[in-house]
C-alpha cells in the first residue's frame, strides 16, 4: 500500500513544514507508513531552523494522487491552500489551528483542531496522548514553529498554551529559547537578496472584502528602514501585481519582529478603507501602526469590518 | 454575558441527546456557564435511558441567536443538520464522528472528530483528558449512547475504543451492557403506535449529493415485515415529504437489529444511483441489503460516490 503523505499549506512557513515532519513522526511511531512533504521549498527562517537540527527539508510535491490516496494534513484546512488534487484524497486527519472553511471529506476522519497560536502546540499534546517523546530534533523544528507562528510570543494569537509547549520542547531541543528564537526569526529576515516580486509574494493571502478583492502580504524585518529603502521598486512591483491579478488593493505589512510594530505600505484602492480600519491618515501611501504584528487577528478583522 | 448552548443534530437520536448532555456537563466541571438543548423531542429510546438515569430531557430549541450567539456542537457539523440560524452563531467547538461537509467559520475554533463509532465515546476522552470522571447518570446515557450508535457493539462503525469505553462507563452507571443495551434499543422498536410521518422523522438527515438533494430516515426493528406491511403508507408519506420539503430522493433504511441486516425503501429520482451504489436492483422501489446496518459507514459513502 502507498503510504500516507502528511504535509502543510501551499507557501509553507516553518509550522507548515515543523508541523508536518512531527505529525509524520508521531504516525511513524504509531506504526504507520507516512512521509512528510511540502508544498513549496522552505524560506530562510525555514532552512534555518532544518539546518540547526539536522533535518532535510521535506520532499516538494504539488499533487498528491499520484503517489497515494491517502494525506494528512496539518496547518491547514481550506482546499485552495492545499494540493490542487486535495478533491481527489482520502483525508486521513487534519490537525489546525486555523478557522474551517471549503472543507469537506465523504467519509469520517481525525480532525483536531484547537485555537492556540500554532499547530506544533497541539502535535505536542498528541505525542503526550500518545506516550511518545519527540526526539531532540523533531522537538527543536517544533519549537522553531511556534516562535515562527506566535513571533517569539510576542503575536496576540499566542495563547499560554503555546508558551507552556515551547518551554517543554526547548528543554528536549536543549536550546535557550530567546537567544535561538531572535536568530532564527532573523534568518528570514534576510530580504536584501530578493526581487521585489519574491518579498511581496513570500507570505501572501487574498481575502473578499465587501466587492473588492484584497491582497495582504507580510515581511518581517528587525530595521523597517531597510525594507522602506526600496519602497518604489516595492510600490511599482505591487501595482503590477494588482493589475496582473485583479487585486483592488494591496497591502504590505512590514513587521519589525524586535519592536513588534508594523508599517503598512498601501497601493491600490480604497484606501480610505484602510485609513478608517486603522484610524491612521496615509501618508506617501504609508501608515505605522502601533503594536500590530498579526495579519490573522490584527489586520483582516479591522479591514473586513471597515469594507461591511 | 448569556450561557452556551450545547446541542446535537436535528431528529436527535440517543448519542445526539446523550453527547449534548455529557459535554455540557463536563463544561460546567470546568467552570463554563452552558446548558445542554436538543433540536427536537427525544425518542423512545432516548427517553427509555433517560428515565432509567433520573435525567431530564433537554429542552428544544430550532434557533439559537434569540438567546445566545456561542454554540458548541455535539454529534454533528453539516450546517443543514443543526440550528436554523447556525450561520450566524458564533460556533465555539464541535466534538464529532461524522465526515465534515457544508460546515464554516469566521475564526479559528476547537474541533474534535475521530472515526470512531460514538461522539461519547470521544467525550469520555475529554473527560479523562481534564481529569473529571462523568456522573452515575452521564455515565449512563453516554453509555447508552454508544449502545445505540454501534447497535451493541454490531455495526461497523464499531472500534475498540467504543467497546472499551462502555465497558468503562457500564461500570461507572452499575448496569449490565447486554441486557440493559437490548432492553434501550427495543424501546425504540415499538413502531406500531407510530404515524408514517413519525417514523420517517425519527432519524432522518439530508444531504446535498450531486446537485441532488437526499433524504435517508433509518428506523430500527426486530421484524422487518412488521414495517413492510406499511409500504403504501411509507411510500405516500415519502413522496410528500419529498414535494414539501425538495428533496430529490428519500431513501428508507429498515434494519433488523437482531439479524443486523437491512431493508431499503426508496422514493423520487434518481433511483439508479441507489442501485449502483449497492449494486443492488429494486424491486417493488425495495432492495435487501445484507449485513447493512450503518447509514454513516455503509449507506452515504457509496451513495455519495454514485452521484459523483
Amino acid at each position: 500500500m502507498a503510504k500516507n503523505l502528511v504535509f502543510g499549506h501551499q507557501n509553507p512557513d516553518t509550522d507548515a513544514i515543523g508541523a508536518a515532519i512531527a505529525f509524520s513522526e508521531l504516525q511513524q511511531q504509531k506504526g504507520q507508513d507516512t512521509e512528510a512533504v511540502a508544498l513549496g521549498e522552505a524560506g530562510e527562517e525555514t532552512q534555518y531552523a532544518l539546518d540547526y537540527f539536522n533535518l532535510k527539508a521535506p520532499r516538494v510535491i504539488t499533487k498528491a494522487t499520484e503517489e497515494t490516496s491517502n494525506v494528512m494534513l496539518v496547518d491547514h484546512n481550506e482546499f485552495q491552500q492545499s494540493v490542487e488534487d486535495i478533491a481527489q484524497t482520502n483525508i486521513l486527519s487534519v490537525v489546525d489551528h486555523h478557522r474551517v472553511a471549503n472543507f469537506e471529506t465523504a467519509d469520517p476522519l481525525y480532525y483536531r483542531a484547537e485555537p492556540v497560536g500554532c499547530t506544533s502546540t497541539i502535535i505536542l499534546k498528541l505525542y503526550k496522548e500518545a506516550n511518545v517523546t519527540p526526539t531532540k530534533a523533531v522537538a527543536g523544528i517544533m519549537l522553531s514553529a511556534i516562535i515562527s507562528d506566535t513571533l517569539l510570543f510576542k503575536s496576540p494569537t499566542c495563547t499560554q498554551e503555546d508558551i507552556d509547549a515551547a518551554k517543554e520542547l526547548a528543554e528536549i531541543a536543549g536550546v535557550d529559547v530567546n537567544t535561538y528564537g531572535l536568530e532564527m526569526l532573523k534568518a528570514g529576515t534576510n530580504l536584501g537578496n530578493k526581487s521585489a516580486d519574491d518579498l511581496l509574494d513570500m507570505d501572501a493571502k487574498s481575502f473578499p472584502m465587501g466587492d473588492k478583492n484584497v491582497r495582504i502580504a507580510q515581511v518581517n524585518t528587525v530595521d523597517l528602514q531597510e525594507v522602506f529603502q526600496r519602497q518604489d521598486e516595492l510600490e511599482e512591483a505591487m501595482a503590477k501585481a494588482n493589475s496582473q491579478n485583479s487585486y483592488d488593493l494591496f497591502v504590505l505589512l512590514v513587521t519589525n519582529i524586535l519592536d513588534s510594530d508594523s508599517e503598512l505600505l498601501v497601493i491600490g484602492e480604497p484606501t480610505q478603507m484602510v485609513e478608517d480600519a486603522f484610524n491612521v491618515t496615509l501618508n506617501n501611501h504609508r501608515a505605522f501602526l502601533s503594536g500590530v504584528v498579526s495579519r490573522k487577528k490584527q489586520v483582516v478583522p479591522p479591514l473586513t469590518e471597515s469594507f461591511q
